[in-house]
């Protein structure tokens, strides 16, 4: 790894702009890591919301570095469309967030502010790990497989991925042109709300005045998870009845155990080529562990590929007929609560099925466990339908809020 | 195109086992070439219901020779798995039918029954044309961007694409993974019910009790349509309305255009990436337009091939709204009559639009204009509505036949 030089955080040159807010942020930062450069320009007053950028995400004024020595100091022409709409909506830069290499595995410096000697997950981590710490209010993810509903489970706040094409991927880039989605993350409902009132495609859509039905993922389909996590998921489910509502296992685990090799598949496939050129040009400057899982996928024929996005067409199908008959599904936002150390940003587990189906997903976090951390209930909804699911997260937050996973 | 041979029409093989029936299919397909290979093993007695396959889908025991010399005499391994499951409902395979090139533009030799000057429309040119000439009861296409739906139009039979997912593409040739699906053609709107019940997805939806709210398709999307095209399309959505329905046009083309040129930016990106093996191997047994296609769509950057996914993400999303206000959408099924000679199968028109969708497309036939053919409708429904779909179009097949387009 000696060629491939950590994330650069450049708190150093931030005295010079030494406000009172700006200093405490650098304090956070100097243990937490979540950013990877602040904004040039940032008034002396605290602005009212503030928003952190993953580092794959362009910001003008900001070079997009990818987490690589490749994309080191490139200045994008322009900002990207998503963050655009925040700032529209009052948001103001505060700077780039700490990825993984690529969006991939390798993992940035950022701990965990539930727990330090812990992963806040990724790719987003610095995103998931800054607004967890106080450091900003809103933050930009994007999500391959996992990436933003993983990081938002292991530090313990809401994450939104809204339904593929709510928002715009113009000035982001892209490794799985299938897969990847944008998403966002705030400390609770309330703030994902404002944020994805700040797109068009923003449609609210109030919960029905009857009980909810919601499906609970099979548990075949996450019969690995942690005690912590299957205690939060099953208590959520509990809390939901003892408030009037349906919540029945699904009883096929077949069609999201299929997508889950499928979106392995798709992921593989897309990769290597989404890095084409670095792969041609600088392929020194790779990770060994990037490069390695290039050439391995390489591999993956053309017909593979497209039998995994037909198993996409069909779980989309499903997905029709089981949202005609049940309002949501609930099942974990992550396998566990965050591993142990800074080496591995975690499993992307259940979370590879949504990616790969292109519908929205929620995470609301559990209560604490003795380490601090927290395990954390995904919701999905139907395409389309992403105010009802923020609206249905909103409700279901307080009670899961309320589990002790023991 | 000396290095490019015309398809192999092998009714010569046909005279030791010249039975009533199989005669007489072999008399018709002398003038209209519609089939590429007769099945081996057909019975003295005319099957109940025949099977048209086009000559990219595998039949056990036949070759797949996508109308290409590259891939001559090719045997599969084994029956594709939707001719497997018409199989099972009871269809016999009469014998492969005439494509285009791997699928794309340059024609076969098949001439259109409803006036034999005339195309076919393609790829899917045999299937639709021997449905229509009534040498087989059935008939699989697949479509890229229009190749299903135009040749239904051109030849004036029903055709339908079920949503993406519905028919399985195992032992399919691939030439677009994010486009391609199977569609399947038949005489009238009772023999596509047939077709489409054999598959698993099925789900049958009656219409319901009540009229119905039916959104026509921008007419600035279809502004070059010819007048046969828009005095079919108009007078059903007149036929409809007299029938106590609503028809309004929709206000806004612009989600419709975007996904026109979006469908040219995937299928340009994925053809030649499909095609790549052939490409290295056989160079020279490519036409020259299909060469020149792939050389000329190599060049389109990965960037555009991930926002034109984009697109059609959101086009998606634009459609949940859309049809949860609409029961359907109508327009043109294809840009105007069978184009005269045999040189060009037709512009693929709206279809681009479904195609790319991912959504279910249905085509009906209007009554016959001076010359013999015929301009037909196409009704577009939601997502998975693939039994609502049938339905529909069922109850304006007999609206839109009466229609004289002048």
């Amino acid at each position: 790894m000696q060629n491939c030089p950590q994330v650069r955080v450049e708190f150093e040159t931030m005295a010079d702009r030494d406000t009172d807010w700006i200093g405490q942020i650098g304090q956070q930062d100097r243990a937490l890591r979540a950013l990877v450069r602040l904004a040039p320009d940032l008034p002396a007053a605290r602005p009212a919301v503030t928003l952190g950028v993953k580092d794959i995400i362009d910001v003008e004024g900001l070079p997009t570095e990818c987490a690589s020595p490749i994309c080191e100091g490139r200045m994008p022409a322009r900002t990207a469309a998503c963050v655009a709409f925040l700032e529209r909506a009052g948001a103001r830069v505060l700077g780039k967030t700490v990825t993984t290499e690529f969006a991939t595995t390798k993992p940035g410096p950022t701990r965990n502010p539930l727990n330090p000697a812990h992963s806040p997950g990724g790719s987003s981590s610095g995103s998931a790990a800054g607004v967890a710490a106080g450091m900003f209010d809103w933050a930009l993810g994007t999500q391959t497989a996992g990436s933003v509903i993983r990081p938002a489970a292991f530090c313990g706040i809401a994450g939104f991925l809204p339904s593929a094409g709510y928002i715009p991927r113009e000035g982001v880039r892209i490794m799985s042109p299938t897969l990847d989605r944008v998403g966002v993350l705030a400390r609770d409902m309330a703030g994902i709300e404002a944020m994805l009132k700040a797109f068009p495609a923003w449609r609210p859509e109030p919960l029905p005045d009857r009980p909810l039905k919601i499906a609970l993922l099979p548990l075949p389909v996450w019969d690995t998870a942690d005690a912590a996590t299957r205690a939060t998921v099953l208590g959520t489910a509990e809390a939901l009845r003892a408030a009037g509502h349906t919540v029945g296992e699904l009883p096929d685990p077949a069609p999201f155990l299929e997508m889950m090799d499928a979106q392995k598949t798709v992921m593989g496939y897309e990769i290597p080529r989404a890095l084409s050129r670095e792969l041609a040009e600088h392929r020194d400057l790779l990770s060994d562990e990037l490069r390695d899982f290039c050439d391995a996928s390489m591999a993956i024929p053309q017909e593979a590929h497209a039998a995994a996005l037909e198993t996409a067409d069909r779980f989309r199908l499903y997905c029709g007929a089981l949202f005609a008959g049940h309002d949501a599904v609930i099942g974990p936002a992550a396998a566990a609560l965050a591993p142990e150390g800074l080496g591995w940003t975690g499993d992307p587990f259940v979370n590879r099925i949504w990616s790969l189906s292109k519908l929205p997903a929620a995470c609301v976090p559990g209560g604490a466990a003795a380490n601090g951390l927290k395990a954390s209930v995904q919701i999905n909804a139907a395409a389309g339908r992403d105010g009802f699911l923020c609206a249905l997260a909103a409700r279901i937050e307080p009670l899961a809020a309320a589990v002790a996973p023991g």
